[in-house]
């Protein structure tokens, strides 16, 4: 038993508790940095109550997956005006775009400093700015990792800014904010969620900690992914989702992945698809492919049982098989309408090269088995 | 669902992690206030790291459960040496200890402005100094609370100072450092550790965060504490043991408990009695006395099936009844020594004056169902 772990300082997850916000910032200052998403619409009370503290508002909003303009840009703003303290309401890219400007706030130089891969990955000398990270999907998790993802467009790559100094101050998850979510979003949000506490727990070194939260978050999964999508209002199901959420950030932040994570990344640099949409699209062929790949080489494999462990969570019957997994899952991606890879603006000539740029990704690291590139390609063949 | 979860920055479990702590205490500076136990061969090689470290090493001795006296030492003379961080390494007094030194070492004024009931009970203004806490018992899981335990013996009371600021930097927990525990300590920590999983998983306002760590610690506890205390070098016991310690830090950090923590801080201010043993001596008698009442008053709580749940895991029998977890702690108990209250120097005469101070306690607050004064004098009756 080995476990290395850290989250935000504080995790407040309920119903309606987005409606506390003002106790939750006192003592951070006057002038807040507030991050939201695309639409002008949505969370229109949480604004509200935004807007009736008695606070210096500096708006920004993200529109797409950051990239160094865009965080550059919201840097610049938020230095500009003298934020003292930053609050993100959105999905994972408002969550992440709050993550850089909150520590940028704190430490001097420019983001490309603090870049892995194309930057200098200098570390963060001091901690962030208070932060304040509220998701309005269930999906990534992200309010309680500890990495910003970062689209490089000109290089085709993701390259993420990392530093336990960039967990939230705060996260609060509030499932009522998810239920405007459209289905489309529900579904491939939910399915990312519902990969990131699959890929820990079969993952090849799996830990105590993380164990807890999937088989916590794996049966919530199965049992209201579904009722989600088919009706946003279910706040029950919401709820769940929201929970399967946060659990699968704790988890990701803490443990390994596999493929699908491993896949993801690279893909997310080279196509201008949601992460969510990716992971989901691919998680049927990656646990396809792992389970025969287990059983043929490894079958005594302790990720091979727990994949068994899995399927009876899914389908809630203790005589399940390991491939009734597969199946559970292959079924819920169709009923809600989870795109295949050719849908996302992928196209069967790629695979080689995301192969290539894939396979030694350190999620790949994290898979239960070794694939060989044959085995990955038919992962992308079968998800096509 | 809800949820308001706070915990260290940072927790590493893992046998062996301790002779990494170099890499741990990087950055924090130069001169470190060391706090450790009354055992002066116990920890040898722990010791002999900090000693072989490039620091300037002001020591404390923790012999007894810190009081005001002891604690104002500690902070005066960290103060005076200019002390940068804190290490504890011990039990749950040292480990309390550092959490007030670490607090006032970036605070001014002195312990009595800070503490609640007895004192002023301010805010403490500055985060702590960074604190390195290392429990060398698999009991009290203090190195992820927020608070320090203190004694005011001139008021008979035990009173806290309490800030999410004093939960430590970095908790490391090394079941490696309980192997030498002799076997009384072994018994009475660990049942301190296994109270601290059942009264959060039973009380009146569970959280299903506070559930995971419960569930995962509560079957750990009942297959391995008899084997800890029998084998005291049973590495598996042992690590199984300090994983259920950290749960239940977690747990009691994080939701209410229940009679027994109600009954033991009174007692605990009232008799020179560990905390532990106070706790593993009223756990037989709280669980007999909840589950009848429960069975008599409301058949369908829901703290009711969730003994009926333990009571599945301790006996690792799904045909179980909830008497039997009743029975199985009784058992566990008688075989590991647990004391009687008699033993631990309290006298039936005292029985009405720690029901008196009990009652309204914070801890039994959380208790699940509501007990008048007979059945709490019970409880200490059928503990006697």
């Amino acid at each position: 038993m080995k476990i290395d772990f850290s989250t935000s300082n504080r995790i407040i997850f309920g119903c309606g508790e987005f409606r506390k916000i003002a106790d939750l910032i006192k003592g951070w200052g006057h002038r807040a940095f507030v991050i939201r998403g695309n639409n002008p619409t949505y969370g229109k009370e949480f604004f509200e109550i935004i807007d009736g503290l008695d606070l210096e508002v500096t708006y920004f909003k993200v529109d797409k997956e950051p990239d160094i303009a865009l965080l550059t840009a919201a840097v610049k703003l938020a230095r500009e005006n003298k934020c003292e303290f930053v609050i993100g309401f959105g999905g994972g890219s408002v969550i992440d775009t709050g993550k850089a400007v909150a520590a940028l706030l704190n430490n001097d130089g420019d983001l490309m400093d603090y870049l892995e891969i194309v930057g200098k990955g200098l570390h963060l000398e001091n901690i962030s700015k208070p932060y304040l990270a509220i998701p309005s999907t269930a999906g990534t998790g992200s309010e309680v990792t500890r990495n910003a993802v970062i689209d490089v467009p000109e290089k085709k790559v993701k390259v993420s800014m990392r530093n336990a100094y960039m967990l939230p101050k705060i996260a609060l998850v509030d499932p009522e904010l998810t239920l405007g979510l459209p289905k489309n979003i529900t579904a491939t949000t939910g399915m990312d969620a519902f990969v990131q506490v699959i890929e820990p727990y079969v993952c090849n070194s799996p830990n105590p900690m993380v164990d807890m939260f999937c088989r916590d978050a794996i049966p919530r999964a199965a049992a209201k992914l579904f009722l989600a999508f088919q009706d946003g209002s279910n706040i029950k199901a919401r709820e769940n989702m929201a929970w399967v959420s946060l659990m699968g950030g704790l988890s990701l932040a803490n443990a390994k992945l596999g493929a699908v994570h491993g896949f993801a990344g690279p893909i997310g640099g080279m196509f201008h698809a949601p992460h969510g949409a990716i992971c989901a699209c691919l998680l049927p062929a990656v646990m396809r492919v792992n389970i025969e790949n287990l059983k043929n080489a490894e079958p005594q494999n302790a990720s091979l049982m727990r994949y068994r462990e899995i399927a009876v969570w899914l389908t809630n019957d203790l005589k399940a098989e390991v491939d009734d997994s597969i199946h559970f899952i292959e079924t819920l991606c169709k009923s809600i309408n989870i795109p295949r890879l050719h849908e996302i603006g992928i196209m069967e000539k790629d695979f080689a090269l995301i192969v290539e740029k894939s396979k030694h990704s350190s999620s790949m690291k994290g898979n239960p088995v070794q694939l060989p590139d044959a085995e990955l390609t038919r992962i992308l063949e079968l998800s096509f």
